[in-house]
């Protein structure tokens, strides 16, 4: 049986709580033989910070480069909040998805049927809801040049941030949308606003094209991303696959996890390009919700989220899918069971902290 | 009485039956000596484009900058889908509000009582809720340099957008939303995404100073924009003024509409700063509905976000507060005698053409 190398970073906040339930289905994998993970771990954000002064060290860094996989908890809290703009905690973040080549970000937005009351939307708008963002993560505003804030005396200054797209990029994701949409309910749409951005008339026009020259077979649909925004929240159903930039994708993404009710229960996976000698790719998976400082060493975080971030490892890092499966029908036999933490507790459930949720669902596997 | 001149501008699609609406209330305020309006038409987006081949004429311009405010429809639809960029529709509005320094967009999103079912969000969660969100509308990623798509080779092309934003636009954009939420629920939340971007860690600390120097008895709140999103569509009632940049404006106010299930409802006005000397200031006004191509034409246009900002202009640009209020009267009342466009019929109601509908609203008021 092949060794898989992990690397775990759990982070600040709720991050190390939670990544101690995904360490406990690790340790119960590789008692049971089904499979051989090696992990090691690191730190980042506000505790490599708190360390080194860094938001992540290079050794942690060069740990990253050679895992199989990246496990990642949580970054960021108020205790942070004035560090320099370099070494906050957010930083270390986006330098692993920018120096693993992350460019693939995978959301997956279901509504579980046993928790569609926590929505704030109808029940009949997001019940039976599965949309599958796919979002831009290394170019666009996060990482264009210049990005700079410079002083023009008077008591003013300029900010500066760039959005640089190259026909390559755009190509790729769009090629990780229709790949999947493929799987699924072979539709794809793409947002940008093309009505005032030129990355956006680029993205509709290099869209076009892939579909065109490769996936004739998909649906492929334009959307302008704030009509797109008003339809996620008006009709999410409409949508299979969307694909979308970095600054728009953190936005929609956002918002269509919102419309689900279960934040503290969807995954995301961000995936490198497959080398064409090894056939591996790098990839990073972490949980949509932040570190929720608030509640965080209180035993009241939602183990799911990182729980089902290890399962799409298990699927699209280590071609495990029947596992990952299984991960997938623990998590919503537990649901079904009534078991519940504070974040979508309702009435005439039973009520478990973040060690008991992760217990359950171990049960169950 | 002094004579006010008001350049309509109807634009595309549904614009023209809409603005005619408008023209109605106007004819009758001039007829009733209870106000004096001077009138001109113009052609704006495609329609422009159709007749002169640019998205606003030059005459046109001069005749939007000397008008006391402009009475703007709404623009595109796919038949100029494939007209060069600089002359696509959009850039009319774009041009206008550039030129004439329009750059505060003041979007109310109210849930009118009668609608809160319309909402695809659950009742309790949007019913009552009044936010108003202020978007900077000549700054950004919208009109910052450069703004290119460049030709690389290798069938290579890059498009770059530049977001741009100096400390005097920001400390104005800040001081429009401080004054509104003193006659309001005196909350601000700026919202930015400073962890990534650096013309959010610029908003932030100018939004900060701004406050501590001239605003200290308002609230002032901070919300990264995907949060920000997301607790719009969690719980909105948390919220009184919102003010954020062009682009994250644009989507937030997208999504803000929606919730309350009233977008043809919903009505904005653009403003410059006040002249020093005349105390005037430039003014558009337009609903935040689109040109809704699908229904042009056909009687089925809810003219009441076009009314309501002919409302906002009595209130922002000729200081008729009290007229303002007995059109939003007359309009809440029409509602609640059951009448209904199309986009918000209802079991139980009485259906409405667009013109059937302006008549109730004269009648009202
Ligand atoms: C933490 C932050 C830098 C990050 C982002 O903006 O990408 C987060 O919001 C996300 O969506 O993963
Ligand atoms: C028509 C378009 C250019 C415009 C914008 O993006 O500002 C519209 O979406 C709006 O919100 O007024």
């Amino acid at each position: 049986m092949a060794t898989h190398k992990l690397l775990l970073l759990p982070g600040d906040g709720i991050g190390p709580e939670v990544m101690a339930e995904v360490q406990r289905v690790i340790d119960w994998l590789n008692a049971q033989g089904i499979a051989k993970f090696e992990t090691e771990q690191g730190l980042v954000g506000g505790s490599a910070y708190d360390a080194h002064k860094v938001s992540i060290s290079e050794a942690d860094m060069a740990k990253a480069t050679a895992a199989d996989a990246v496990i990642f908890g949580a970054v960021g809290g108020p205790k942070w909040d004035s560090v320099p703009y370099e070494v906050r905690p957010e930083a270390g973040l986006l330098r692993l998805r920018k120096d693993l080549g992350l460019f693939a970000n995978l959301r997956p937005a279901v509504c579980y049927p046993a928790l569609a009351e926590a929505s704030s939307l109808k029940r009949d708008v997001v019940e039976g809801l599965d949309i599958m963002i796919v979002r831009e993560l290394t170019g666009g505003v996060y990482f264009g040049e210049p990005k700079t804030i410079t002083d023009l005396g008077n008591g003013q200054k300029r900010a500066v941030d760039t959005q640089v797209y190259d026909t390559y990029e755009i190509e790729r994701i769009g090629r990780v949308a229709f790949d999947l949409a493929r799987k699924r309910k072979n539709k794809v749409t793409s947002m940008e606003k093309r009505n005032v951005m030129k990355s956006g008339v680029l993205w509709n026009e290099v869209m076009t094209q892939v579909h065109a020259r490769e996936y004739k077979d998909v649906t492929l649909e334009h959307q302008l991303a704030d009509s797109g925004g008003m339809n996620l929240v008006k009709a999410p159903k409409q949508f299979d696959v969307i694909v979308t930039d970095n600054l728009f994708g953190d936005m929609l993404s956002d918002i269509a996890a919102m419309l689900t009710g279960s934040l503290g229960m969807l995954p995301s996976a961000s995936l490198g390009e497959v080398d064409s000698k090894t056939r591996k790719r790098r990839s990073l998976f972490e949980p949509v919700h932040g570190s929720a400082p608030d509640i965080a060493g209180k035993g009241l975080a939602n183990p799911i989220a990182m729980i089902s971030s290890f399962g799409m490892a298990l699927r699209y890092s280590f071609d495990m899918g029947d596992l990952a499966d299984k991960v997938d029908a623990a998590i919503a036999a537990v649901l079904a069971s009534g078991l519940r933490t504070a974040d979508i507790k309702s009435e005439g459930t039973t009520p478990a902290s973040t060690s008991q949720m992760g217990e359950a669902i171990l049960k169950e596997l």
